[in-house]
């Protein structure tokens, strides 16, 4: 199942895709809340909820083409993001391979949704894009979970642009504050339920493209820490909860790390697309 | 003015001290959301409020004394921490005066109430203690304030123990995992509004005692970026809202820096106390 939030004049939307057109959820389904996080925390099951709707329901239906994308969870309770997941990635950058995740966290104001402007900031003209995994905790909260139960805290899986401005990224070692810029995760279209793919969502092509042109081209086998190892590690320190976002890694071939420097720029078009998951698609604005 | 955060069987509850007792805002204004961050979003003045009800209110109170703190705001938006922000703290790890602040951020998962047990985590022997500042923004929202403009988007300080796993800290240079062990981050008891302090809280004495010895014992006119500087750099990068909290930093006489090291253990009480805001009691627990 494929679920998208929407925007509506009554505010966001939950949504179901079937085919060209989307279900409205909340419409058709009202004990449903019309958050993502919301309705994993209520204890919902969406997919069980989806398979009835799509036998089902003929009403309550809108052309996919038209709706106003939100960030496919608005305000997630943590989005909790791995540096250097990849190692080919993590050797462009001239390091090591790492021996623990690099975690950091991206707030809420950070995030946007398909096909809205990313912002380019006033401050820094080095602004650079990272195709990413997203994994969205389902209806379970979990600390210390093992590896082997791991995957069956994930609802789903989605797509994550975790766009970094690098200078300030890094002014200190601390990645955080150029990875929480307004508006520079792009987060969406869909939530693929995890049924739908492969477990952990590995062995996928996951690619970012420049106005067209490719810039990361890679398989989520290689990430060096998986999902499930990545929900152990986590739930060692932290409780995960429903709608939390876990943020993958990224791959070589990010803009800082070419020969010259590519820097994404005002009126820019990115695309990040991992397979059987979905196409992300920003523009890039400058602020202001 | 101060206000605290309460348990009752019904939910939390938003109150107002006055001397040995608390009014019940949500009973005595039921305008007033119960969340100080729902609250300030909602664009209440809360001291009006407040001064309102201080004159007026009989009913509506129960005993300071028996009330069951809860975290002061338990789900901010974004809480942004500086590292490093006394100077004594970063040479006694070594460091160098930092060029700019060493941003990360905590997530609600972490944080914990006055009186509440922090938890020592099972993987780990490395608990430290860290007292800090807590500030909380207020009704309005802010990008690219002047440090001229800055205060006035503060609504109130609070008392903040950012402990901290340190080998989980250190594991990588980002310090993320290491800051959002679940219960470490004591925010209390009371937030008490700006008007009542000197301009950024500047100027007052902070401690942290562990057990009744003193270990750290500072000014917070020792901060390298005071809360307006601080603001101003923020918002460079990202829109702050209301309820969104700030954690100052903390000065020298950590654990981790002692020779030997101190940690913490199970049974210890610790206690942060700023001149003027209040004193946080926490003690330790350990997981499982």
């Amino acid at each position: 199942m494929k679920f998208v939030t929407f925007k509506t004049s009554q505010g966001n939307r939950l949504g179901l895709v079937d085919g060209s057109q989307v279900i409205d959820v909340n419409a058709a389904a009202p004990q449903v809340p019309s958050d993502l996080r919301a309705a994993l925390r209520a204890g919902i099951d969406l997919v069980a909820v989806a398979k009835e709707l799509m036998g089902k329901e003929a009403g309550h239906r809108v052309p996919l083409a038209g709706i106003t994308y939100a960030p496919l969870i608005p305000e997630p309770g943590k989005t909790i993001c791995l540096g250097l997941n990849y190692y080919d990635h993590a050797a462009e950058g001239g390091r090591d391979k790492p021996v623990y995740p690099w975690f950091f966290l991206r707030s809420s104001t950070s995030l946007l949704a398909h096909q809205e402007t990313a912002i380019l900031p006033k401050v820094s003209e080095r602004f650079d894009y990272e195709a990413e995994v997203a994994v969205v905790i389902g209806k379970n909260t979990g600390k210390h979970v093992t590896q082997d139960q791991a995957l069956s805290y994930v609802f789903g899986y989605s797509v994550f642009n975790d766009m970094s401005v690098r200078d300030y990224q890094k002014k200190t070692p601390q990645w955080t504050i150029g990875k929480n810029f307004d508006r520079t995760g792009g987060f969406g279209p869909v939530l693929v339920s995890a049924d739908e793919l492969p477990p952990g969502a590995e062995g996928l092509r996951i690619q970012s493209r420049l106005n067209g042109q490719v810039m990361q081209d890679a398989n989520t086998k290689d990430m060096i820490w998986n999902v499930a190892e990545t929900i152990a590690l986590l739930t060692e320190c932290m409780t995960l909860e429903p709608g939390d976002v876990l943020i993958m890694g990224t791959p070589a071939g990010v803009g800082q790390a070419r020969n010259p420097p590519v820097w994404m720029k005002h009126g820019d078009k990115v695309e990040i697309e991992v397979e059987n998951i979905g196409l992300l698609v920003n523009t890039i604005g400058a602020e202001g």
